[in-house]
């Protein structure tokens, strides 16, 4: 069970780590973290770096790819190397996911068109751009294809994906290991829960960034 | 708004990274990654490494501490300068979190003789061990102490701290922006929530860990 993520400069670093936490605990995983060029990488979650041991020319195959999201997938737009392993990759796979804004790389790669899909909120109508149909869902399944809602839903998609790939009993565990009982301390995890004037803050705020993410 | 994140090989990646992702976001907030030597740090998540920038010597306050878990905390069995230069830390802290087992290298620094705290479900009543409380709650507060409980639970913790730390409005925003929104696919995050087969079978698992992490 070869799972691979998908890491680059700029990129949100729970979109990955939420799912990698999950997967990396199936039995028989074999994970690697692939990125451009190996080594350093630089999130956009104040600096933190993350290592890739491996560069896309190192891996070929992945039975799960994960795609995490970024605050600007515009970083993307100069490697369009990045997009063309994409594509490979996926043709490999038996699961491609992404979290977040991930699902913008997987539509500009090409692999969206004619699909349900989700991302953040804040960008949703931006997957009509590469042709698909965006669901306002915090988990989108479209064949081989699941897409997650903002940074947080990755933890959802990636339980929801271990039942399929190891049955419930498994993922059941590994909810249970990573204590995920949520309890947020307020009821404004969606648009639709907060006021338009809290919404208004934060694409202001996320405006710069996303301006530039299709 | 110094927060220092503690980083040392075997921690548990996401119980860093959750708590990472909002603390981050906070207005004026000032992240500082640092472990015993700076650079690359192995966490016990499929051999995930994560960069430290700073070494222990580097970091002589902080306003947040936040000090992650690990399968075995026994790492830091081999190294009290860690556990000193926490006590020394959380003597210039506004506020000292951990998520998961990290509250057993505070029960281990000794500051939690007499208090109310939490830790991974698997090991609640390790806290004993140091004098604390053991409360079965995802988050307890005890002073300026905030321990969370397993992995997950620091994405909590970080939201109920972010709105003490700068009011209820900035942390709203905060979980809207990693839409956090949980919808688990399943009711099994919690001990009392499974059956004590599922309980079993996963404190099995994780034995040979946790059989030394006091």
């Amino acid at each position: 069970m070869q799972i691979v993520f998908l890491f680059y400069d700029g990129m949100t670093a729970l979109d990955a780590i939420g799912p990698h936490e999950i997967l990396c605990r199936l039995p028989g995983a074999k994970v690697q973290r692939v990125a451009r060029t190996s080594g350093s990488i630089h999130t956009d979650s104040a600096g933190l770096t993350l290592i890739a041991e491996y560069a896309l020319r190192d891996i070929s195959h992945a039975d799960i790819l994960v795609v995490p999201g970024a605050g600007s997938a515009t970083t993307l737009r100069d490697y369009p190397e990045i997009l063309e392993w994409v594509c490979s990759i996926h043709a490999t796979t038996k699961w491609t996911t992404s979290v977040c804004t991930g699902s913008l790389i997987l539509g500009r790669a090409g692999l969206l068109n004619g699909l349900k899909a989700t991302t953040h909120w804040a960008v949703l109508d931006r997957l009509r751009f590469w042709g698909a149909e965006p669901i306002s869902q915090r988990i989108v399944e479209a064949g081989k294809i699941i897409t997650a809602a903002g940074v947080s839903a990755g933890i959802d998609m990636a339980l929801t994906l271990a039942a399929k790939v190891a049955g419930p009993q498994v993922a059941q565990t590994l909810q249970l290991a990573i204590e995920y009982d949520p309890e947020p301390p307020f009821d404004t995890g969606s648009p639709d829960k907060v006021s338009s004037a809290m919404r208004d803050l934060l694409l202001t705020r996320m405006g710069m960034f996303f301006e530039k993410s299709v």
